[in-house]
């Protein structure tokens, strides 16, 4: 490939334009004024990195004018910036909807600089005025101790799409165009975070969007040719190579080329042109005709040099067009004069006192931009809390189970659950979608096609009628990769909707840096004022570690948990719901609930069920709280008390008080669920926690607990290691023991079953003595007994398997003396 | 794109053969062998997911042969078994290395059957005996508790791709061919997996693959059309885009589709030896030039019924072709009879009585596979261990730094470290190399291009030779995908050789799910007697989260951490070298070890060097000690211990100690710094945990504790809930606060700096009364300072900034004390 001269030529970013549009939309004065926007931005994007006083040059540039530490990235912010602001033309010809999505790591200095010549930034921080001193502030605050990033943060005015991690910014785009049919998401993408898999894996959200419901990605993918210290693939193949990718991944390519600046604004300006009519031909199309289709959508492929209209070589370096120009395109300024001087030399060809004089853009300039909220840096999709609704929910107690009778019978958490769900989407049939990675079905939420199928814009076959479930327009969003999902869903809740996530418990960990990404947003957001509150990331996670039939060991992972509770309390919420009714309530309260990530772990198997509806409700408003009709202690102090947090845990703890009370009916035993797992934690480090004097109420300070956890068991011990008792706490969870294993022999082989939970009480309580010793081997040998079973015969002996709740007479007593 | 009929039609999967490469290589009695063959695989992998007796169907099926509980997949079974048997006529026929990476979800029953036949599965589990009964055996195991899981589980011979979470078969293939100039991995990729993101990305490997050095190979993209419950989106795109694509990607793609078998037998025989024929062809011709280049890689496209030779339908129901043939193709047949009789004819149409008469092949038929270790399922490289040569190593101590006061100079821990792994990739020329996401020169480790370049095959520009750096023949992997990257760790490492990553500790979560897959594989293997120890998985995490000066909240997390110290604790280490000694000592100890993953974190600026290099082999070998020139017990009981882990955390712990003593200069302070992290945790949990008494003996049991930890604080208490006095502890850690910060500011904003520590110390030690008010009052203001500075001038005060350790006369006293 490519071996030929010619081509090796042709990839170059040298040069007067070469593009696939042709056409020179611009007239002269437009492309003086273009060349003004231009060098204004670069400018801004200088100073930023550099200054800290003398903002526009008025003296002599010396070294006490630059801030002391050099931070920030200039190398991708030319194509950027050429990139917005010869789409603002369009947006004003053609009065588009349009945000800007700025894919390339440290891609501030562009997108800040256009929201400040747009006046955005003015508006939302007043203090940064469009005059010198403001624009003195604007620049010191980058990259600045107790100032603003060079990411497109929170802060930033127009993002959704922070970009401190690479490969998100495609996914990003299309789950901001769901659902919005009029919007145009420009989607700059790096060649660098093009490398990634998750960026890699997103062009294809193409097949999952409907000309006629949804609205458009512009993507420009940005050959600027370098990364930190490498040169980027796509920037060093042959065009026949890059042509057929866009192709294949189901694009038009129109390729943008050169760095010869008037001619590239020329190519600039008609390419986009050219694809925002192809885009509102395509809708139209689809829209008058009623019947969606999968177009070849545009992509521009843009390739311009890193720190484009920057120094070629500097002291016979490469500088422009080669990596060097990635970050603080000249580090020495302080040490170096000459370099100081070049530096200088370098901002003055920006002239900024001809184009800023009087501290800010002529009118003129200004006049290239859209006013309003046409502005990107000022569509309210990019602060979606304002366009939020709230979901029309229906009423979450008429999907109740019926329980009759306390662990008794087993009913369908899951699929009832999905009947609620179903009619979340039927109410809300423009801003709710469910994502998930090909497992909807699979997790028992099927129930959701009837008011809403999958989304499947490729070929359909004979068969797909078949209970295939697909639509060209549908709620439900599957594709096998967890990364797209998560992205579509962040981009979709940034932008003023609804949403969630299902997925298999073990496999969430592919997206645990996107969902870390997400609390630090939403975290950050918390501290920019005009920022309004989105709608909470729900995951709901299922096909959990205990139920891995299939599956075994590489399916056992429940460690999310563990990446969540890292982050900030003030945006993290974890709840296991341990029955049907509590999985209700407890998603009804996740879906109307703002700015969080809430985690949801619930088995999809059917379960036996605890609480009527009413009881679930105050379980759950509750988070923790104490199982009267499961306790023998009757409201006093308990020999022991049982605990549990968690469906299969809970199932296995119960079991195991029936186990204790056959041996020692006289056992004052209490027994205590877990919903909300921060409940556990000091209220001092997170508000939902409880106080000392709320916990000793519960799990006493001096009397055994035996604790049996869903996920990895230390993460109870870190949240309670405070805990006034702490020393008296036993905890059994996954401890990555697991293979091929019937459900209760996997729970054996990690000690959260029936039997060692009973064993591990009785070896608390040494009181028993004798007694203890002779129930412990019973028990013992009737644990081996139902492991061999498993071995021999592939399941779980039915009587272990159907276990319920037996005792009935004896507890009304403790519940009558406790209510 | 594809709205018309005929497209449409192109991409079914019936009918007769369709393929790229024409030609009919195999004779009729072949084309009869090559039908009983895949009839006898097709059996056994029915056989393992239904049958637990009448292994060759001699009864009349009934129910009581059948397995309890039905596990297991079937779908992509035939696609797999065809493409394996076929490509064993070229292993005989051209003497061909080779390996078979299963890619597919739940691959097993076509690489078991395959390794079954072959003999090797009888080899090496004698008890699974090629007869009647060992087929019994064989079938009974699978997918069946205690068993063995229905994926390519280390269990399984010739495998090193478990495929339990799916997208890496092909950075897995391309990691074990690197420098495997004979080999190629005949890769299976599933049409649901290649919608994942580490698997779109890791395509592009072409670009990093060296036709002279390296090894080939050879996909084939299975489109069996569905996964769980959806179609595949490779498998409902047209024909041009689907060739575009890979065409794109840089491979050749050749087409091989239908379902009618014989005709596929002709097309599949003579597309793969064609495939083969190229693959030798672009390597002799770059062999015998001497020039390496990229040519387009052969990718074979199969496209195959899901469930092929499966029914096509029952009751109506769509099965072959479908998603219902993914997983058990026939569910009910203990309960009803009809479909028990149509599974019994579905599998005697696969003539177990005349194909395994006398309970085995015949001979004829296993002349079909190769012999000995050529064959897939016994190629040594598939069992690392075995060919594992161990690295030639440099005297690590050649590269000591002179530490000629303790915490007095600053030294460059991570450059100098560079160069000793500059003379390890020197040494070890064929069998180590170092990955890295396009942060190698940013980490500080450039050194190391002396050695060995970065591989680039892609074009080449002439700034380039401007330090570029790049090679056709080079040591370095570079490419902006964690995933890509530690796939080719992982298969370079499985197939016997070396390796290191690193990567910028913040987006190690990247690959969180990965390395957990990994950390798996190793504990299951450590049960598997065949396989021997393959080399550890060595990750190098810097530009930690301390140091962001450029990058802010988004680049800071440290909790990579905590999802390792979850992973079994006889597969991970965790290493925390608090200077460039250390550093060395530590790389020394990872890159000997086997079957470990081992963290090492280490910032890359430079630091104060506290070791000199015998204290440093020392103090890493037992892993945790007290430092006496830092102490001032001299061995008595202190009256506070401080403690570090990590080289940012020492700093400050160190600095907080001298504040002590300029205020209390009568304290006896013990300090203690920890390296490896699991000497935390007691011995019963972990190998390399102290006991309680040796713990005793470092943080006594009832002194207080300021321990200053580099992770998330809470890591450390998860790890000594259990421990004598750990009421004492004191953690201070990241937590969540940051933003663009000096190093100072962002550890005051998280409470690590020496202020809050030595504040920290005094509010633990109520005896010093007012005198500790006092002092804690100058501390607080002392520390206000500094951080407004870092707010007005953008940097720490440089007298906080260069501190270095003031004390010297009396510290001499407290070492003669203890030595």
């Amino acid at each position: 490939m490519g071996d030929s001269k010619e081509e090796v030529e042709s990839i170059s970013p040298y040069g007067l334009a070469r593009s696939t549009v042709k056409g020179e939309p611009l007239s002269k004065d437009d492309i003086e004024k273009y060349n003004d926007f231009f060098k204004a931005s670069l400018y801004l994007s200088l100073g930023m990195i550099y200054l800290k006083k003398n903002p526009l040059l008025k003296e002599t540039l010396s070294t006490e004018h630059l801030k002391a530490r050099l931070l920030g990235h200039f190398g991708s912010a030319p194509g950027q910036i050429f990139t917005y602001m010869h789409f603002n033309r369009l947006i004003t010809k053609y009065d588009l909807d349009a945000i800007f999505i700025s894919g390339p790591g440290h891609g501030a200095p562009a997108v800040l600089s256009a929201a400040y010549l747009e006046g955005t930034y003015s508006e939302v921080y007043p203090e940064i005025s469009e005059d010198e001193e403001g624009l003195q502030k604007f620049f010191k605050q980058f990259s600045f101790p107790g100032g603003i990033g060079s990411h497109a943060t929170p802060e930033t005015p127009g993002s959704i799409h922070e970009g401190g991690e690479l490969g998100y910014s495609i996914s990003h785009a299309f789950g901001s165009v769901f659902d919005h049919p009029d919007l145009i998401a420009l989607t700059m993408v790096g060649d660098g975070e093009a490398e990634t898999g998750p960026l890699a894996a997103s062009w294809h959200s193409t097949k999952f969007l409907n000309p006629i419901t949804d609205g458009a990605v512009l993507p420009v993918l940005h050959l600027n040719g370098y990364k930190i210290n490498n040169p980027t693939l796509l920037a060093r193949i042959s065009h026949k190579e890059l042509e057929y990718l866009f192709l294949g991944y189901g694009y038009q390519p129109y390729f943008v080329e050169g760095d010869d600046v008037e001619t590239m604004h020329q190519a600039m300006a008609a390419t986009l042109e050219h694809c925002v009519l192809e885009i509102r031909k395509f809708q139209k199309k689809a829209r008058d005709s009623g019947v969606a289709f999968r177009p070849l959508w545009p992509v521009i492929i843009l390739r311009s040099p890193k720190g484009w209209t920057g120094p070629r070589k500097i002291d016979d370096k490469y500088l422009e067009g080669f990596w060097r120009a990635h970050q603080v395109p000249i580090t020495d300024v302080h040490k170096s004069p000459e370099h100081l001087k070049l530096l200088e030399k370098w901002m003055q060809s920006y002239e900024p006192d001809r184009l800023f004089a009087g501290g800010k853009i002529s009118d003129d300039l200004k006049a290239l931009c859209p006013t309003g909220n046409r502005r990107m840096s000022a569509n309210p999709v990019a602060n979606g809390g304002v366009i939020k609704k709230p979901l029309r929910m229906p009423n979450f107690r008429d999907y109740a189970l019926k329980v009759e009778r306390s662990a008794h019978t087993m009913g369908p958490s899951m699929s009832n659950m999905a009947l609620f769900l179903r009619d979340v989407v039927a109410n809300n049939m423009t801003n709710f979608r469910l994502f998930g990675p090909d497992e909807t079905e699979s997790n028992k939420l099927g129930g959701v096609y009837a008011a809403g199928k999958k989304v499947w814009m490729g070929e359909y076959f004979e068969e797909d009628k078949d209970g295939g479930n697909l639509a060209h327009a549908g709620r439900v969003m599957e594709i096998l990769s967890e990364h797209t999902c998560e992205g579509w869903l962040e981009g979709y809740i940034l932008s003023g909707r609804h949403g969630l996530l299902n997925s298999y418990e073990p496999f969430i960990h592919v997206i645990d840096s996107m969902v870390n990404q997400h609390c630090k947003w939403l975290e950050k957001s918390l501290e920019v004022p005009w920022r309004d509150k989105v709608a909470s990331l729900n995951i709901l996670l299922t096909a959990v570690v205990w139920r891995q039939d299939h599956n075994g060991f590489t399916h056992q992972d429940p460690g999310f948990l563990d990446v969540v509770a890292n982050k900030s309390p003030e945006v993290v919420r974890i709840y296991l719901p341990p029955d049907g009714n509590c999985l209700l309530s407890v998603m009804d309260h996740c879906l109307r609930s703002s700015n969080y990530v809430n985690v949801v772990v619930a088995d999809k198997q059917d379960h036996l069920q605890y609480l009527t509806m009413d009881e679930a409700i105050i379980h759950c408003t509750k988070g923790i709280g104490i199982w009267p009709q499961f306790s023998t202690d009757a409201g006093e102090e308990p020999d022991l008390v049982m605990a549990s947090c968690g469906d299969v845990p809970t199932h296995e703890s119960l079991a195991a008080v029936d186990l204790l009370l056959q041996h020692f009916p006289e056992l004052k035993i209490r027994f205590v669920n877990v919903v909300d797992l921060f409940k556990l934690i000091s209220h001092v480090d997170h508000p939902h926690g409880l106080n000392d004097q709320e916990w000793t109420a519960i799990f006493t300070d001096d009397k055994p607990v035996v604790f049996n956890f869903h996920s990895y068991p230390w993460l109870v011990h870190r949240l309670t290691y405070k805990r006034p008792g702490s020393k008296n706490i036993h905890v059994r969870g996954y401890k990555e023991k697991g293979n091929i294993d019937t459900p209760l022999e996997l729970a054996i082989r990690n000690q959260t079953d029936r039997f060692s939970l009973a064993m591990d009480a009785i070896d608390r309580m040494p009181h028993l003595h004798n007694r203890g010793a002779a129930a412990r081997e019973k028990l013992y040998n009737d644990q081996l007994k139902a492991r061999n079973e498993a071995f021999e015969h592939g399941v779980d002996p039915p009587f272990l398997n159907n276990w319920t709740w037996p005792h009935t007479g004896l507890w009304k007593q403790t519940i009558a003396k406790l209510t």
